[in-house]
């Protein structure tokens, strides 16, 4: 039996799901701080980039760029950016992050910088419309997360 | 005329160069509380990942896994942290750091959690050495940096 994918409970606690893109689920960090996504590879028991098959990393990255080059331009960021870290949840799961200079915690990285700031309802349902309109537009069709 | 690469001083003041790969100049930071690589697309004026060719892209995570994997077996890593921020150097710039449960700042990321802690000469020629052995064994054979 092949192990199925489940997000990590942490991720499934801080985020919002957007959708599924080919490889990952698009999350949304809540945190009005930063417009701050999140790609999970739906790869059960992944936890680094170079334990995913090359066509895995090859589509990673893609969705990486893609989401990177939305988010740039919808939040106006000066600076994108990109990490995987996973000191704390082990699940692979890849950072985008707009920044923009004189956010809250710029220059530094936000991870701890600033205490978490929720959005309001209306405000996430909203980002997460615009997320999902500019993904699907840089992509195949976003899928719903299952 | 083609615009020359040239590293940007922060990162040279703050590392000791490695050496090339096909793609990236590799630095070693010289911060000795942790296993701590930095890649260096040598491509002039790029900040975002998404601004390089697609070739490049693509070299570039093979370069970033290729060190991670050496790195993780090297070190004995527990995870490794792989993350382009530029906020502060906007030169294009990809950490790649070896991570052990306690560590200096496990399990926070490593940016500003605790004072540098300088390699001694000795130490530093060795890790260089051992960097130069292990990416040119997982790799085509590493240039001089010119």
């Amino acid at each position: 039996m092949i192990p199925s994918f489940e997000l990590h409970p942490q991720l499934a606690a801080d985020c919002t799901v957007v959708g599924d893109l080919p490889l990952c689920r698009l999350l949304l960090m809540d945190d009005a701080n930063f417009p701050w996504c999140i790609l999970v590879p739906r790869r059960p028991g992944v936890r680094e980039i170079h334990e995913l098959a090359e066509p895995d990393q090859a589509a990673l990255l893609q969705e990486v760029t893609r989401l990177s080059v939305a988010m740039q331009s919808l939040f106006a960021a000066d600076k994108m950016n990109v990490a995987a870290l996973g000191n704390v949840v082990p699940q692979l799961h890849v950072h985008v992050i707009a920044r923009r200079v004189g956010d809250a915690a710029w220059p530094r990285p936000v991870w701890g910088a600033v205490p978490r700031r929720p959005y309001s309802e209306a405000e996430r349902e909203d980002l997460v419309e615009l997320l999902r309109g500019c993904t699907a537009a840089a992509g195949p069709p976003m899928g719903e997360a299952s």
